[in-house]
């Protein structure tokens, strides 16, 4: 027979199983941390309508999603999780109990080009809390208060949640009268360290013509450094006669005080008057998300708050504030720089081997250990023991329990711990009370 | 602004967040139960290319499939979670550990006809252990084993699994020469409730031109009932003189040997000699799962033994056994006869109102509750007291605490229990140790 090449496609991530299981523990981790904050699962289709999908989309989101048609219908695959949000709550308006607090976890689709830790198929793990009219500024500081958990029950340490707020930003710009001008000049300051301060003032006045006293401005806004506490006193200070500005750098300082009440560290998060994110959905607070000594990766957790997150679908006015964080990368990442922290590398707790021809007493001590919720294999096939033993060892398996004449006899089982090569003689009990101890 | 409609395709299940926290109770026990007997997690891409997908397709599958191009590449949306173990295993050959034992839990996509009850975008669970040219017996006997405790672990009660071996099927029709027709044959004889015995003869002998010796021995092959026992004793009593039907009759012995060993009652089992399952797939033993009360259902979960699980991709030979679970259509039957139990019907254990407009002190207890590892919501919206209680009785929370005046000063907190309407005051700590017994 001819056969067909088995090939994965490029840009899909597929593990081999121990690197599953370390990936796994990952989604129970994180999904554990937002159910800890009574965060609601939600599950939405990978495939939607074009029409519904690419309601808000344009530009660059409509070439990368993978789109084709079924019969009659325009069907696309969710490039996203927001927009299958969006859906869900103007669909089930009527049915959802508000402020709806969801999470989801699930894979996205962007035909991007592939390459090196870039994925056309990829997790992302959202958090949301929907409002209904209105949206508690508190909310603002829970969503990093659970990312800080998340992150912390992924066992990493030196990371930093950077936060700002969109209306600071639209209220500097507004009040030196260079709000069209924004997203340029944004991209500008975003060069200030290539460029140096000199060659931005000259930009900022030849190229956009802005009045001395407005670069002024910008440049002691840019300048702005030091503590949390101090940033925010020195947003203030800086006397910028913008409501907008004044409304933002409120937000800001609110969302910093409960922030602290969730009991962040302030080594774990930061004022970052640089981020804007996607100039033209968020409205409010924004973050991003840094590993310390990993800077040059990017942000690893972002999101903000936006004023309407359903407007292509429902009058309804929807403000929601959320972050995502995108698995499929992270997990490439932590797995490239050594930083995943596994509770347990393999599934089974233990590998039953026997020595002898008849398997009764095998299976009847692994019905025995799997009715003490230990998780229990037995190994059938009829090989040599070194393959038995090799076989655990491949699969990470902490203990084997050797079963032969004499154990059955005795009653007392062999129990071998493979990390260490120690092994002790115990009855079955004992051995159930030692794993209730692991 | 022109409004799209948010609309779910049809024949895809979504799912209110009430109902979903159900769901997802039902993948995790699925789960659970499939890695208490060690089973390895993997996760293929919900896409692949064409040629890989369709190596082996033809027929209905090939009209099913959601196919399509995405520049010079031939897409497919993976129809079931075989194709992509099968190419896996083909693929990661010599990085797999055999027996390879796994399961899978992931969506599949089929273009069918939408109906009640019929989806086009489902949930599969699967369990495969694959041999790497041999694979014992026994392991015929573990997978109903771990479907057992699967649907136990699943609150269901009165449920059967069905179990017959092709090779009897196979090895009866080779010998009364009729193997070629054995496809039709089979369904003639499905129909033996409808048309009666004697019709039945008459079709064998008119139709099929059977020999009256050999109409005998069909009819009494399908006349075999009792117990297992009895039925194992019919079988090898009807001296059918057929090298695969006497290995079948044995392999089906040793099956129903191990089941015992494996602690599976023989209420929840029967040998069905009238399952045959997909004639051209499964080699050995075949499995269908009915819910005793609920037949007309017919199976929800199925599987068998097969002899080379990838020779669309490889010349190894890979015989392998396994189930699968049909989860989404499962989820809605269950849900429509009232059979799911739930262990919790909400995520958070408890909701945390505040009387008082500072949230300092019902965030302060949200952060140790959480710290004990209890799901804690706070409620911030500054709503009237009815509608924070609402909150808690729509999303199914069984406790409030409510901080006001009175506890901020005694620290003595009101702790209601939703479903019997009681509440008392208790220290923080009592709390904690509270829920730590339910």
């Amino acid at each position: 027979m001819n056969k067909v090449q088995p090939k994965t496609l490029s840009g899909f991530m597929e593990l081999l199983p121990n690197e599953q299981v370390l990936f796994n523990q990952m989604v129970d981790k994180i999904r554990s941390s937002y159910e800890k904050f009574g965060f609601l699962p939600i599950d939405t289709p990978v495939i939607e309508s074009s029409e519904v999908l690419l309601a808000k989309a344009g530009g660059e989101t409509e070439k990368q999603v993978y789109n084709f048609t079924k019969g009659d219908s325009n069907l696309t695959l969710r490039f996203d999780l927001t927009v299958p949000l969006a859906k869900y709550v103007a669909e089930y308006y009527n049915q959802i109990t508000f402020p709806f607090r969801r999470y989801q976890i699930g894979k996205v689709y962007r035909g991007e080009r592939a390459q090196r830790g870039r994925y056309r198929e990829f997790y992302q793990c959202d958090i949301d809390i929907i409002g209904d009219g209105t949206l508690n500024i508190i909310n603002d500081a829970e969503i990093p208060a659970v990312m800080y958990e998340t992150f912390k029950s992924l066992g990493l340490e030196n990371f930093s949640i950077h936060i700002n707020n969109r209306k600071i930003l639209n209220g500097l710009f507004e009040s030196v009268n260079v709000k069209e001008k924004s997203v340029d000049i944004m991209r500008t300051i975003d060069k200030i360290e290539k460029i140096g301060k000199e060659t931005l003032i000259a930009i900022f006045k030849d190229d956009y013509k802005i009045q001395d006293e407005s670069i002024n401005t910008i440049i002691n806004f840019i300048e702005i450094n030091g503590t949390t506490d101090e940033k925010l006193e020195k947003l203030e200070n800086l006397k910028i006669d913008n409501e907008l500005y004044k409304k933002g750098v409120e937000e800001l300082k609110e969302v910093v005080k409960y922030i602290r009440l969730f009991n962040i560290p302030d080594e774990a998060f930061e004022i970052d008057l640089s981020i804007a994110r996607g100039l033209d959905y968020y409205t409010g607070t924004v973050y991003e998300t840094f590993l310390n000594d990993y800077k040059s990766i990017g942000s690893i957790c972002s999101g903000g708050r936006y004023n309407d997150l359903a407007e292509y679908y429902t009058d309804k006015e929807l403000p929601g504030v959320g972050m995502s964080i995108g698995l499929t990368r992270l997990f490439f990442i932590l797995n490239d720089i050594g930083l995943i922290t596994a509770d347990k590398k393999s599934i089974s707790d233990v590998l039953v081997i026997s020595m002898v021809e008849d398997l009764n007493k095998a299976i009847e001590v692994a019905n025995e250990l799997r009715n003490a919720g230990i998780k229990t294999e037995i190994y059938f096939d009829n090989k040599k023991i070194k393959a038995k033993f090799k076989y655990a060892d491949r699969l990470n398996i902490p203990y084997v329990i050797v079963i032969g004449e004499d154990e059955i006899k005795s009653g007392l089982l062999t129990i071998k711990n493979m990390q260490e090569g120690t092994q002790e003689k115990l009855e079955i009990e004992k051995i159930i009370d030692k794993f209730k101890i692991i």
